[in-house]
């Protein structure tokens, strides 16, 4: 597709521009908006501490219609009292009053440091001429990918487009959905995790569009963990313009899955960029847990082992360290038999049945020295299986994390 | 003292040298040897995999008496199946043969590379070399806190005289306890962490010698978190030679408080030893969550806050941004109270009430600066406390640990 932004399905227009936030001038203001409003779902963070933003969209969503959501980066607006849910109003107000809906159909999102009041003045004005460069053009989504990074290195984005019906009717049936995604730090995979902001023009009902998101994000951004927490601004929020002139989804019906086959896809694809992108990461890895007693366990031994900074540093030197692996398990506080725990590396065998086997460290080596590679654990225990995405520890994630604020 | 080692205590010889494990020729073997019998207490990691060594160590422990305790480094004997159970009940064995004793009375500890063999042949050797050095000595005692080191950069002592009489009595009454641990890395606070050796003279009996030691343990070596982690070895082992000449401790009597404040006092010093020589740490911090629903709330915030990587790496920066912190406390899943949540940066207040309160930067930075800091959390959700201890994130540790293995 010529246009592989949020700008691809009809119905959308975007913006993004640099209002003063960040001090090093670039982009921080990003605007996106359903002229003809939209249906819309969203999934927050399960952080206990949520920013204003947060707060003010969860109420928001609750309406019928979305027709505008506006995010800021550079400030988190978390922590900061009655000032900053004023302040994240006032960003929803603005907004509003340059396209000319109320207030309760515009979302908001923020993310940066956490605990410093915005500079709401430069953020207002900000607004008004993101309103003005408003545009359905490739250049215009990409604008808006860019405005919403933080540490990210790159924008990302994904689209897919699909045909939702088997054979010809007199509907049209191809639809769109695009996604831009922020990523590189704080990802901890609960409920939604960064912020990430899908449009389609697929008809669907809200109903149906929320489970389709909560399906979509449970199976890749929410199996993603950098560094194991959660941040306060985490949202997910996708719109439907419903401009596609498909037949509507008002069922589970095949059309529904094909829908969601394709939502889960592009999610899967921009979590993969967030992976890749994570802050100083090199490469990223694939943890599958099977033979787990229940699938809660197979989800907290893939989190422990993905999550273990042994086992991310050993990705990142290239060191098929499987001891490292086990030990994570082993303090993943899940059931395990231990003369049935196994483990794989890539394609190859380095703990078998409880006892280690003879390998080939060479080829280990080069097999967890991919740019993404697998890692397997058998727990013996039962039938149940889980994975999440995992990427390495460096010294640059280090280095990142050091002097950020300051 | 002139003896500040293990050997300090009367009744213990030890040993340590280099029997060939570490390809860098460094020292590797430990031995540690108390003639006449100790009353012994051990506790062991709670990670559901576990070494050879520990296996055996949890069987001789239940010996009335335990006269020798030997440790290799440079191998963790874990995840080595029947072969590496059947090398560390050789390790017992040699032991015992040279100082002419049962195999049940000695314990043995191992650390190390998780996943491959122990050299046996030259560990045999070496302990037979070993028990030829065996000394009361300093150096001796020295000897042996470097041959169980790992990446620690330095060995870990610490020593304490106390008088367990407050009046002079026909008993002699000073009695010693000294100890010497390895840390580094893999250090999680869930029951003993990482390899821990205590001796004393005191006339102790095995029961209350096992409950001083669990209660010393579970406010210190337990309160660390290095990188959130248990090893499959962490043993702690007290042996008492009962040598002093003191009257003997056999109920909970106040010489009992004195001899367990002593103790308490001696395994706080080692763990702030293990904090600050962490793998590539620079400094280390305490947290302290005050305001809890309960004390288990208490402690899973202050480990969430310790085991925050973007907490760590800010410490590292000696970056002030309390926003991690109160992020960490957010998903740590703990009841807390929104508008009454605070926090503190050694004495300076950068919230309160749910609000971020105006403070000098550059007082914060330098707080946050020292070797030793304090990050108070109060969770305004009840009247429970606890702590813990923890160390930065630094680049270095990633570089220790991208190419530990290989």
């Amino acid at each position: 597709m010529k246009n592989d932004t949020i700008t691809a399905p009809r119905g959308f227009l975007a913006a993004g521009l640099a209002c003063g936030i960040k001090k090093s001038g670039k982009s921080d203001l990003a605007l996106l908006v359903c002229p003809l409003g939209a249906k819309a779902a969203a999934v927050f963070t399960t952080n206990k501490i949520v920013s204003a933003a947060v707060t003010v969209s969860k109420e928001h969503i609750k309406s019928r219609s979305i027709s505008a959501v506006v995010v800021n980066s550079g400030n988190a607006n978390a922590c900061t009292g009655q000032k900053g849910l004023k302040n994240a109003i006032t960003m929803c107000k603005q907004t509003a009053g340059e396209i000319e809906i109320a207030p309760h159909n515009v979302m908001v999102a923020s993310t940066g440091i956490i605990g410093e009041q915005l500079p709401i003045s430069k953020i207002v004005k900000g607004i008004s001429k993101a309103a003005e460069k408003l545009s359905a053009s490739a250049s215009a989504g990409l604008d808006f990918a860019k405005a919403i990074m933080t540490t990210d290195t790159k924008p990302k984005q994904a689209v897919r487009q699909i045909n939702l019906e088997s054979r010809a009717t007199s509907h049209e049936s191809r639809i769109i959905i695009a996604g831009a995604v922020k990523g590189a730090g704080m990802i901890g995979p609960n409920m939604a995790t960064t912020l990430c902001f899908i449009t389609t023009d697929a008809a669907i009902s809200k109903l149906l569009l929320g489970k389709a998101l909560k399906a979509a994000i449970g199976n890749s951004l929410n199996k993603l963990t950098v560094d194991g927490h959660q941040s306060t601004n985490d949202t997910a929020i996708i719109l439907a313009s419903g401009l596609a002139g498909n037949r509507p989804i008002v069922s589970r019906c095949p059309r529904y899955k094909k829908f969601t086959d394709a939502l889960a896809d592009l999610c899967d694809d921009l979590v993969k960029q967030m992976a890749m992108d994570a802050e100083g990461a090199t490469r990223m890895f694939k943890v599958v847990v099977k033979g787990a007693a229940t699938k809660a366990d197979a989800m907290k031994a893939a989190r422990a082992i993905a999550d273990y900074p042994l086992v991310k540093c050993a990705v990142n030197g290239g060191d098929p360290n499987w001891g490292r692996i086990i030990c994570a398990v082993g303090s993943a506080g899940v059931k395990l038999n231990l003369n049935k725990l196994s483990c794989k590396l890539g394609n190859i065998t380095v703990f078998k049945d409880g006892v280690p086997r003879k390998f080939d460290v060479k080829k280990a080596s080069k097999a967890v020295s991919q740019k993404e590679h697998t890692i397997t654990v058998d727990l013996g225990a039962g039938n149940c299986d889980d994975f999440c995405y995992g990427c390495d520890l460096s010294a640059e994630y280090v280095m990142i994390n050091a002097d950020y604020h300051t």
